[in-house]
């Protein structure tokens, strides 16, 4: 690895956070969206962590998002709770509906949350998991930049929209799952055009409509749904919930809004919270979790598998411990921004410094 | 095509329903099955039509299913109603929980339908498109006989795992997707087992765990997930809902408790219905289902397109109109039971004279 800077989690967020307000966030979004970095790079989920502190500041800068605004929290249903965003970033309007989701999902069994107008460029697990800390199932649902074309079709129109959920385990971290309808992530495919390797099949079509695993004539095309049809769907159903649902944006809408090209969409998210207790006869909890760990392990016992979120927990500890590696030129991107230089790098996520990262 | 007999909407209807009386089930049940098969009839799903009356009458005959029992409808909480369709076949349980749930949708904005202990041998389909058609978004899950290996594992234990949505439409049918968490249904490997043809790559793996294209080891092997570990997390998804979730049995279970071996796995459904009119400010239904139109035509103006129903829909106008072609074998099958014959082939799946037609 490239010259790099140990810090402990302490320090990352400390960085963030400071930053976030010296670069004109109120110390509520600040400390909000560093606690969200924090996360994101303790479980070495590295694109979502402290690299992505560009997207927050520049969307900033360009007048893409609110420095300051309070999320305003409401009841639409008995079971329905909102939060309008006011177009500030989506970690404060997350930690306002935490808990009135989880209180409602506990008195009637299941209940939703729809966020609104909120800027999301941070990962999805993080709400799920934290329902699940909770003891709740949880859904989280959320579009994206247009980047994916439809089954079928030859041009961007859906977001890579990720749908997550969670399950949670007794004496352990809940299971969780946070993946993309699209067959790869966007960084990947900008990653193998910085190292001159071709695509895998699937993943993309050119702007001639044709199959290509050529990462510029993907870029310039469109991705693809992962399993065909199948995600295709998902995808659509991800559009549906986090957008006219909820009365929010679609992807290509979103694309339309983000005039600065910032790449922070702003739009709708849904997430679904279920009490699992109140989903059986007795309610007997323990006898329930232990129902789910049969499943795992099954799953376990069969060689070459995994559950979806061991990587990142296995990660946690590690971190814990030993806290991450940041590569050199970021973190003195980070410390010129603290100092409160006026721009960032916009792409950060084609940056050299954060993709020699990343694909090592 | 092979000989074959057309018959009305109507005729389809009552052959199946005085078949299922003469064979012994209740009259509610026989009502309610002959309206799931004759709906399948109608959008040209052949597999859970006519040929798919050996499921109910073989496991009845084999003492796996009741033949009668009157399904019993709680509540567990004011957003959660349960009904427990004491091994009766589900789409009577299914008519016992529409009312219910839609109403407590439209009170509380979400609620959930719990099903237990229903033998579940119907797409899934039918039940969201219900919903949607009395206005709401709707989720289903359920679990199937165990066929599937989890991502990187090689044995079946996932069952194929269908999910289905719906999105109501203003002035049309509402949009639904029915899918299999598995990459191909069970029965196309069986069409192409008959009819010495390959599967596709990703399809399947033989008993020694490796990739096959070959029907017979794929139906000794595993079948695989959509879209690889992403298809996975779905099949694990579904199977926590429709299991462990709403206090039923996991996949492998349902084929432990299958002792007959006829097919129909005995086990758990969820169903989540959402109030769309409760989850958007202001509550203005028509723009919020405009708003859906716009994506969908985004997605239809794209040449190689089409929503995910539209196929059955087109079916449905045209059975509507011309009536079903049934196969004269499966038809004098059915006759015979209609005049009280006490056995059928177990496997009409696998029997030529649907195959044929499936097929074609």
């Amino acid at each position: 690895m490239q010259d790099a800077i140990r810090l402990s989690l302490d320090e990352v967020h400390d960085t963030a956070k400071s930053l976030l307000s010296v670069q004109g966030f109120s110390e509520a979004h600040a400390a909000a969206i560093a606690r969200t970095v924090t996360a994101a790079e303790r479980d070495e989920c590295r694109h979502h962590g402290l690299f992505r502190i560009s997207f927050y500041v520049n969307s900033l800068k360009a007048g893409h998002a609110s420095p300051d605004a309070e999320p305003d929290v409401s009841d639409l249903a008995p079971s329905v709770v909102r939060v309008d965003a006011k177009r500030g970033f989506s970690p404060l309007a997350l930690e306002y509906g935490y808990a009135p989701l989880i209180e409602r999902a506990k008195a009637q069994g299941i209940a939703a949350l729809a966020i609104n107008n909120a800027l999301n460029v941070a990962a999805l697990w993080p709400e799920v998991e934290h329902l699940a800390e909770a003891g709740l199932v949880a859904f989280a649902f959320v579009s994206a930049a247009p980047y994916v074309a439809p089954a079928g079709g030859t041009k961007p129109l859906f977001g890579t929209n990720p749908m997550a959920f969670s399950w949670p385990r007794s004496g352990g971290h809940p299971l969780v799952f946070d993946q993309a309808s699209s067959a790869s992530a966007r960084g990947e495919i900008q990653i193998r055009l910085r190292d001159g390797k071709a695509l895998e099949d699937g993943w993309a079509i050119g702007p001639d409509g044709r199959p290509t695993t050529d990462p510029r004539a993907a870029l310039a095309g469109a991705q693809l749904p992962f399993g065909g049809a199948k995600g295709s769907s998902i995808a659509l159903m991800v559009e549906l919930l986090a957008g006219p649902l909820v009365g929010d944006l679609l992807s290509f809408e979103s694309g339309e809004d983000d005039k600065a090209g910032t790449g922070a969409p702003c739009g709708g998210e849904l997430i679904i919270a279920i009490d699992p207790a109140r989903c059986l006869v007795g309610g007997d909890r323990q006898a329930q979790l232990a129902h789910g760990e049969r499943l795992f392990a099954r799953i376990l016992e069969q060689e070459g598998t995994r559950l979806p979120s061991d990587r990142r927990y296995r990660a946690r500890e590690r971190t814990a411990r030993e806290g991450v590696l940041v590569p050199r030129s970021l973190f003195d991107s980070l410390n010129e921004l603290r100092a409160g230089a006026s721009s960032v790098r916009l792409q950060a996520y084609e940056g050299d410094h954060v993709l020699r990262d990343d694909a090592a």
